[in-house]
């Protein structure tokens, strides 16, 4: 079989859906419409009726191998990239950290050696820079002309990760120079250390003490100071993970004066209540991530501010470690906890439950939080995130009238725990392909191990 | 030949754009992709290699063959249709005006008369209330149901079109309990008046004392007015040719809460300048229109507003007046000059060579302002708007090498002048397809007379 | 006795406070400081120990014997003025109203004649406009001549009060080309004539309906587009009463860039809740007054607002009309409640206890809002509103261990009830002096008959 | 004579102004008012008709015997006090910098040592606080007990002054707690010594740089932030030496919301145009002072921000270095220049003449900025600031009709130029009185040595 078609489906762009049939050839997708009477040989025929047909999700926030926080994220990139596959995300952009000591140029040698060969599904890389050193920027274009072409900064973990403002500055005025973009943790480290050591000096070393010592004002201001100094480095900046109100008025006031202001969050912080927070003994551990879940009051304007276009990408931040782990490393001092947590693999199904079925937002605007926009933000559109003739044939199959439970038992993650557990969601993901590739069936991966390609993105 | 196959070109959606043929069958769009070397049969291919494939037009704001300050538009629907469709407008909306004493819907059904059989491409109404007499609302689901699913009111022309606010909120909340939405002028015409009035006392009637008797406070305190109104009536709102740097702001302030407020610009607040008022003897009056033309700091705010998707649609306001019937009515006193000027022949190509050429947009931006977003707006998409399988095949043939030069002399319209005269632009609508129908060839209309339907809108 | 001498006292002004004698000669203050050592022959000398001296009330609006909505309030000029004074004020700016078919200076002098020769403490007009006849505007300049230097207009109360957006803009800016200055009730009147009618015909007419016709947008709005005519006509503007948080707001912003933009609000919108409107029978009636109360979170923002300066002025909007007299006329249709009520005695004593003694403000701030920055605004000062050597003796002893009942039993007030009826408040108003005279001496007035003065006020 | 009588003048206070006659006895004010004819013995009458008498100046902030930047600021407290006194300040407090590797209490008594038996006028501390080493809050009760009750950090100057935002945040924190507060320098240094550095590189090592390196955005950046920090410390803040428009807006939306955050500006950014920076040679190092001289627009911003009450208190930021030891240290480099510039001798009279005669600010204004409001906001009031019955006799009597002309030949300060060279202000002052010594006749000083006290400074 040459070809495969597709068909019954209803197609599902962020520009608008229409019932037609999708025709696949080479990894790629050939055709979109009225397609079924027409004479071709050589095809296999899906039938999709009733069926959404969904563009592969392209999840640009995930933390896989990666050495952070005294351990090593619990998914590499064979079980991280099956658990997106399984969940509909067919596209990853991981974080290579530079390492202590390290070069750039190395780090990001080091990152993409764990990825080659054992990656499911297509990845590719931003490149964290934690220290600047002398010389640094001047790797940033060689750094481009391999694909990568982002850099991530952090605002916060001084000693390990933060940058000062200066180097902030001077990543962002390189970067912006050579038309690459800038994603920034926001938060101000300085002043959420200084809460945090008050806390455990004043006692109060369970995890509770996370949220506390990381109030919404410390990353409303981090996000005004890195949208000043952007402006004043006349470069394009990306916000990772916003979790405000504050924050989301901030970046909407910047993009209403046509800045290249962009704005991401993730799943957690659109369905997750900051109440986990006084669960009992060490159980908060597990939500133990920056920034910290937020109020109702928070929740609703991110939802707003996606509705608005402030904010244009839901990625997962999937940045996972075992509740054992986080028990072992910071069970005394909650400053010592791993922060972050599971969500490559519930990213689609969540969003679709909470966002579209629950009215939040309409099937196109999933699609384009999803998929296109975060496609379109990192170099990767219209290969990924779109079904349009030409476009890598990385499709999702989605049975609108299924439904799906979440556990840790039965999911494809490495984790010992998902703070969605128990959760039963109207929909379910019954195929996914990967550039033509049927990987996923009845929710488990099929595809050939390590099939996965680097993706050399383009520039804005 | 029952299929029709426009092959080689680049098909420009909103969304993104690809190399791909386009199957039309039975005036619809049959198929998208790499279909050329498919075994169909009965195809007339149509080689549009280097070409572009645009949606066709959508103008969602002109006056055709309407009663106006004592006269009547020049262009009525056989002239006025003919004209959009040569310059690459496929779908119009008018609007319907509430005459003196009469019912809506009295004036609905003798505006559409004027339009049945004659019109040249397929068109809807908006239905002008200027008059809210007792029951007046009452008809409004009545006119909503024959597909007319917009009203519009004005703020300014006491005496003749004015609401006062009270109507104001009426009309907004009444609309929005059914769905339908409000087209609102914002211009504070009582602040006008008193200013006209007072430059007329003081001498000066000549033409280019319209611009000083509306200056930009006008329109940005009547926004500001008509968004508290319709949030009191929990309405979305439309807001018609902004003009001002403050207009935008306060849009943008709105959407940004994630309020249903819109803003359209049109073609002449982007390109042409106030100076234009200072012409000598009567020849400003050909560009006495409401809002007045700005200077290149407002120009600049609204072209920002178009790349932050504050403004969301461009149109042309076509409200056309010879100039020697505006001399006739109004070389005594400006007030008396019919209010309005021609737009819907050039609205496209002005906005593709102003916009797209010189880098102020995408060229799917031109596309989504043009087409897709005043389609989605007012309920036409995506049977219009998009080439997309399944819509209509309204499809413009651009060649992004040719070249327009814009002349009274050659134009479609009815009229005697053009503020465009003697522009030369990069760019040339070759063909224009109507449901498949090629309409327009060599910059003519060769459609079949009066061909054009009434498209009944869904509501929001 | 040529001399009198306040001993002993604290001499509190705006700009501080100072224990001091003040010395009063021929009505005016001679002399501040430590006098009583000094050999100064026939001193009447008066020991303040203990004692509070503060500037007499400057209360800059109320409606003494005034025709409005079929009736007249109920106190006179000799009713009124003693009332003032016994509450601790000293000096009132009543408004004139322009009567229908009258022209303006009629009508001021037809106020005059009713003060002439009854009032009790001193006083001046301002001139409300409610019809901007051909020619009014012309006679502004002789009714500032006459030391009326301010006018007032309404934005409701269409077809009696209310004057449209082009006349409030011609008195803007005529008032503000001689120095004037324009008083404006901002409350968008159509919206609130459309909601109070939709009351009534939904058999809503009971008095608790006020506020519902009047929410707080209708104020909101009213401002935003207030300031932006005023920005237009390049006049100062104040804005008399306002009562919400929104209206803080713009008052904030517009004074921020250093716009002349004044705003006052009552003693009741800061004291009374809206939950008063819920009361049973035609209770609520006795708050009837426009704009209506608001909740907490709206008081929380005028008291903000006080104490960022964004607000100058408390004023009483002493508007009386008894309760019985509400009944006759409102008792079937709300819109009929003659809206207004009591305040001119209150207003001294209420905001020293809610203010100064519950911390919101301090008692500098307290004589500022209630003496110094009124008789400022309106061309009084220093004659008025300081305890300053060479103003008129108008001085308030007041005994901050003393305590004060209010009750419609015993007040001067011609009125049937008070709003707080039963308030026991800290502080007590033991004497008042005007011009030099003791008028006030243990809550009653003891002053001459008719003793006080038109004042002519400067110009801004 | 146990008395002096200043008769015939004119009283200017913040509040207002009255024509009176000011006794003064044994260093205090003692009673104004018409005082002229009263039979007091013993009394030295002076003659001040037609003259002004204002209260002695209040300038918070100055730099005296101040080490910094690898020199010593020119003037000790013997010449800078004695130059204060002739520019008719009467009032200092001084920045007492903490040294490195020093407590805060021994940098304290250190500074005070210098002040000892030295200053010609009264003098409080602010402390410097450049190193928040473990316990350094614990020290802040104590200092507040010794009448040093204010705090100065700064945010630039990294390795020498900086604080970080976590340190920034704890002595907000501290001393809120305690009731003190803190003046923060705004700068983002880091971001600048990035700019600095690269301009080094780039071979632009004048003193021009010196400005090119502070863009105003890296000040408008860093009040933000701050008052983010404010904010979640729960603690009132000042901001020193504001120098653009971004800044005065960021205070003025805090302080709208009633926020305790006061703005200071300089004579110099009122008054001088960053064209000076284009000077040839070094000559552009006598404006090397942080943060630099600006353009007109925020020129008026800063003179708008003070009548609309946004900035509070004009200080000179006396930090003198001469010209000649400006280039021995910082001719190779601009980073080395000293930072600062001399001022406090020029800031009364520059402010009245640039102020009050060229109709920027009233009068009273004037006399607010530059006495009342300095000693309100930092505890010296009304002991200093005004010229009330009982406060220190600290009076200024200016010539309105005199002349002054400034020039480093005449000056008292100990430098070897002044930014104002050559410029002849209206205006002259004749004497100064402090604590009711005549200190200054005829531009000269003429007091004892050394007789200026300590004052120690109450709380908010």
């Amino acid at each position: 079989m040459t070809y495969l078609m597709l068909t019954g489906g209803r197609v599902v762009n962020s520009g608008g859906s229409v019932d037609a049939d999708v025709l696949v050839h080479n990894g790629k997708i050939e055709a979109i419409g009225n397609l079924s009477g027409l004479p071709i040989d050589n095809v296999e025929r899906v039938d999709c009726s009733g069926r959404l047909l969904l563009p592969g999700g392209v999840d640009v926030h995930t933390h896989l191998d990666s050495p952070m926080m005294g351990t090593t994220t619990s998914d590499d990139f064979e079980t991280g990239t099956r658990a997106a596959a399984c969940g509909g995300t067919t596209t990853l952009v991981d974080f290579a950290m530079q390492g202590p000591g390290e070069k750039l140029l190395e780090s990001l040698d080091k990152h993409r050696a764990k990825a080659q060969g054992r990656a499911a599904i297509d990845y590719g890389f931003h490149m964290c820079v934690t220290d600047l050193y002398d010389g640094a920027v001047d790797e940033f274009t060689e750094i481009m002309q391999t694909g990568v072409t982002s850099f991530k900064v952090f605002m916060a973990y001084r000693g390990t990760l933060m940058l000062h403002d200066g180097a902030l500055f001077n990543v962002l005025r390189e970067s912006g120079r050579i038309g690459g973009q800038v994603c920034v943790h926001a938060e101000n480290g300085d002043v959420i250390d200084r809460l945090a050591a008050d806390l455990v000096a004043a006692g109060k070393t369970g995890p509770g003490s996370h949220e506390i010592s990381r109030p919404p004002s410390t990353e409303i201001e981090a996000v005004h100071r890195a949208i000043q100094i952007a402006r004043m480095a006349d470069s394009p900046i990306y916000f990772v993970h916003l979790s405000t109100e504050g924050a989301v008025e901030a970046v909407a006031e910047a993009r209403s004066q046509d800045r290249a202001v962009a704005g991401e969050t993730c799943t957690h912080y659109l369905t997750l209540d900051r109440s986990l927070y006084d669960a009992p003994g060490f159980e908060a551990a597990k939500v133990v991530l920056t920034p910290p879940l937020r109020t109702e009051e928070h929740r609703a304007a991110l939802w707003r501010g996606l509705r608005a276009g402030t904010l244009g990408v839901v990625s997962s931040d999937h940045c996972p470690f075992c509740f054992e782990e986080k028990r072992r490393l910071g069970e005394a001092d909650f400053r010592a906890i791993p922060n972050g947590g599971p969500g490559v693999e519930h990213r689609m199904i969540v969003m679709y439950a909470e966002g579209v079925r629950k009215n939040q937002i309409s099937l196109e605007k999933f699609v384009d939080l999803t998929a296109t926009a975060p496609a379109r933000q990192f170099g990767l559109f219209p290969t990924k995130g779109a079904i349009v003739s030409g476009a890598d044939a990385d499709i999702v199959v989605l049975d609108p009238n299924g439904t799906t439970t979440i556990s840790a038992q039965t999911q494809n993650q490495r984790m010992d725990y998902t703070p969605y557990e128990g959760w039963t969601l109207p929909g379910a993901i019954e195929a996914v392909y990967s550039r033509g590739d049927e990987v996923v069936r009845s929710g488990k991966y099929v595809g050939a191990g390590g099939r996965g390609r680097f993706l050399a993105r383009s520039t804005l």
